[in-house]
């Protein structure tokens, strides 16, 4: 049974920010909600944000999950009264309580669950997260005896040089036995410089207390500027990466690739330089994506090619071949085996399979069938000012260059439409429809 | 007289791939492609690829190189499982073999060069490709004599503490003399935890038996699975870059940047960040390319730039400016000084010199003159649904916005086209042609 | 009272160019005007460069520059015989003269005023800019007293072991009590192997001598080849960086954006991955510009975003939506709110507020009110083939999809333009304009 507080009240004022620090985004995700996130593997019981710069920003980015309570800390006094502040809330509780930095959205969940694993498997008061860092400068040093029994922990400024040799330091994560970190909660003293109340002081009146590493001291990184925030994209980016590589996915020049933590890929999909892969973003195998290309919230089937292109909201089928310079967006559904070509926009539009929508076109609000042939320059005039409206083109249909389709309009089936051609009403299967003047020559209208 | 032979039998496990190993592309070329092109200096007398796993999927992709033998591995028990297949394809061959790893792109053919050199000037029975390693964990220790005679090679996990410290290792790349090599191959054992076949293990029955370091470690490496493949396209991307700026040409941010190894470069071609260079590509001096564009099998003359822009198979003539958002593809010639700008696509088309194809614009299966104006919104409908017709614009013809040309079709020269005209006719010489009509207008339609 | 001095006379053999060294291009300045701009803050009373390889082509680069006075160095016989050609143009002045490298153009004004400081308030004769490096083979070795007075330098070649274990190193960069120099100068030798006249050498003339150490050793890093271009890129594209991180700016992915150093970013602005913000270019709080896109000379309210696009010379509104694929080109304002969507180009042209040209669109030379709509496939024709005109169109008009405006021509207030047409007269407010042939059909063209 484990509680899990997250300290958010701060403003974090090298972020230079309106926002509030635990309110930026790291890869799709605000800094607290990757936290959140972090924990929901170990169900926890309770999920405790504590609030205090601009509280109410933080609270309203949160309010799609209603399993979470806010604590309001007015004043920031430091970690310890942080914590105090849940006194109340928790009175009665008797189960564990991890406590996490809204700011810190690195830790894997395995970490946690391996520092709640030992504090409850050896029914500690409390259990620290720890790290081996190269350069410890400036991080309290944990020293523990053989079995990780927390026996000291020392500030940076108040080491001796025996002990600043020590690479071991206090990751500012916990996990406390509840009823026992409550009772001692109230006996801190803000007696220091910064006339705070850490949280760190508590461990002195608990029993046994033990260490934990981490495995990858990245984990730990806490975000404090706009510097240390690209860091940590950097280092997520690398782990989905090379989690992605390690699955069958080729990712020519990995550097200039992102991709977000929310996306799926598939074996022997290769993505090319310089394309990001983004929000609920499947692809399909042996699919080839970019170079040069954005793809949001869409599915792809297998085997399709995306290069130079925008792409969000939209099916593709298996086949499919898009761009370069097409943009795809909200609600699209294509099928397999078409092509859509260069500057072409496709928006709220459903096309069949084997259609070619190839080049300088606009589709929207459409419904489109199989094998049909989009002339270059079509266009759906869907739009009458107030509202949008239908097109609807059948089967089979072929389109002139130049022509336009003012919706509502319905054109049949295997329907011929002359380049040029204005449509405004609708047009039966199998016909020609054509809306334009016969050309005229005037000669030497250019002095020979 | 020198044989090759290539070891591309394996699976290549951790790639999680349906292809074999040696076949995935690797900027431009597969593996084992790059390893046969890295020994043609070499002139070697017979090509020989041990293929396994998908043999037949490495026959097809090699079939247009009629030098290649293949030699089927139908078990894979091991390198010298492997070489033993040759005995009977080279059968009384009295020559040298080098053994190539099919999965070891990066040798430098001036690698090879020199141990073939070594091999044969020193009349070894065996010359060995060695490296020295930062960190040679896991890899055969080579220990050697004061001029380069082997005397003991030891496998990692066989190495004492002191072997240990000795970061000369075994690169698996080996030079043999032949007939000395086959009557030495039946003696290898599989008394090894893995019941392989191991190729080092004949250095035991040969002598005298050489070492040659490579100059550059990161040539030897193997490609075991995407994140070393992603390594290695880095790796040759630094070479060829590097190679770049030594002779005369400027990148911008050059981490951004991506040069196949068949492209020709000018003294001071400047290359701007986000561009790929690709396939048989030559561009000419003072030409400026990029940002955000990818050039493929392209030839441009002097001073050209070319600015987000997709430009594959085609011929651009000095001082023309593309971009951007233009593509050309597929059989395109452009002259000299024209303007091929934003929204454009050209496809298997002629264009002189000084025109001008500045906006939204397809043009495909045409032929335009010189000085022509070309404007935005035209479209050369070339395709009537069965096949593709073409259309051709004189020299000094004028089109009009939003115009189409409905191929096939004629514009003479100094031809004026109305803005909109649907031309479906061969049109003369200095004549206008003009097909639409007059503006009406409806009064008070919106109210006031 | 500071003269300085620019050693620009070199051809730059390693770069491989046409272009002498100095003139070659660093993040939209060339080496040498970086280097008069990195000086500026002393206020020199002289600004002398020295030129001697393609001195007309570096005179004619540096015309706007009017403070500037030329000194040529018709044969290059070192540092030395290059300051020993400011005697004559020297004569008489009394003041100090600093000395800087025309192809090290990193050096912070800072590092230069501290330099200054030093030398002037210690009254040396002479004063050297020095750097502590890791790796100083190859550099002349600065050997001082405790209060940093010179006491020896010594050039690599040199140096015995001990010495050569000193990593301070002379930079080349030097100030002189100028009086003092000029007494000095005649009096250098070139005998040495070069045969050449070492700048260096006339310390030993001077007392006291002191060196100052520059904070950041990349500031000395001279220019030689392509690869220390590119070098030079990198190290100037961190600091801007850095400091706009610094500053409340978000990057995304920072590799992979540059940012000119005549920027100005506002605090909460978001860059996204593979952005380039160059030349006069200010953007307000709250953009989120990128991913993809080119930002120049431009100036963008607050709240605007602008994706996959290039932007040039154009002043955009508060919380405007650019892109993708949208080009704004030359002189161009758009207002508030506004939404310039894909495949449209908008070149000299003026945009109210609240209008939207949302694709495949055409707008040059013309002026929109507010709250216009622009369909898909609009085209002002503004060239007649001689020269452009201008399209005016009023607030609250409604343009149909593929119409074309072929101007002059002015279109009232609340307009409607019907789809296809091509308007060549003006049009009063509230009215409907129409020009295109009613849709004839012709049934069973495809045979069912």
């Amino acid at each position: 049974m484990v509680a899990v507080a997250i300290l958010a009240a701060g403003k974090g004022t090298r972020m230079k920010s309106t926002l509030p620090k635990v309110l930026h985004q790291l890869g799709g995700r605000s800094l607290v909600e990757r936290v959140l996130d972090s924990c929901q593997g170990l169900q926890p019981e309770r999920q405790l944000v504590i609030v205090g710069y601009q509280g109410e920003a933080v609270k309203t980015q949160l309010a799609h999950r209603p399993a979470v309570e806010f604590v309001d800390q007015t004043q920031q006094l430091g970690t310890g009264h942080a914590i105090q502040q849940l006194l109340t809330h928790l009175a009665g509780y008797q189960g564990d309580l991890l406590v996490l930095n809204g700011d810190a959205p690195l830790l894997r969940a395995e970490t946690l669950e391996k520092l709640l694993l030992t504090h409850q498997s050896h029914q500690n008061e409390a259990t620290l997260l720890t790290a081996n860092l190269p350069n410890p400068k400036g991080y309290g040093r944990v020293f523990c005896n053989g079995d990780n029994h927390v026996t000291q922990i020392v500030e940076d400024r108040d080491c001796n040089d025996a002990q600043r040799q020590n690479h071991r330091i206090n990751a500012g994560i916990y996990c406390f036995n509840w009823p026992k970190l409550a009772a001692a909660l109230p006996q801190l003293r803000a007696n220091n410089d910064q006339q705070e109340y850490y949280l760190t002081d508590v461990v002195h009146f608990l029993n046994p207390v033990m260490a934990v590493d981490v495995a990858d001291a990245s984990e730990i990184n806490g975000i404090n500027d706009r510097k240390q925030l690209a860091a940590a994209y950097e280092i997520l980016q690398d782990r989905i990466k090379d989690d992605w590589m390690a699955a069958g996915v080729t990712l020519i020049h990995p550097d200039s690739i992102t991709i977000d933590d929310t996306v799926q890929l598939s074996p022997d999909v290769v993505i090319e330089p310089h394309t990001h892969l983004r929000g609920q973003t499947m692809i399909g195998s042996g699919c080839r994506i970019g170079p040069h290309s954005l793809i949001e919230n869409s599915q792809l089937g297998e085997r399709v090619t995306a290069m130079f292109s925008v792409i969000t909201d939209a099916q593709i089928g298996s086949e499919t071949r898009i761009g370069p310079y097409a943009h795809l967006r909200g609600d699209v559904t294509v099928g397999e085996s078409c092509r859509i070509g260069n500057f072409v926009e496709v928006k709220k539009t459903t096309i069949g399979a084997q259609t070619n929508v190839a080049h300088l076109t606009y589709l929207g609000d459409a419904h489109l069938g199989d094998r049909v042939n989009v002339g270059a320059g079509t266009i759906t005039a869907n739009y009458d000012g107030v509202k949008k409206h239908q097109t609807v083109i059948g089967s089979g249909t072929k389109t002139g260059a130049n022509s336009v389709f003012v919706a509502p309009v319905v054109l049949g089936e295997s329907v011929t439409v002359a380049a040029g051609s204005v449509v405004t009403n609708d047009v039966p299967n199998y016909a020609l429809v054509i809306a334009r003047q016969r050309q005229r020559i005037i000669e030497d209208w250019q002095k020979a």
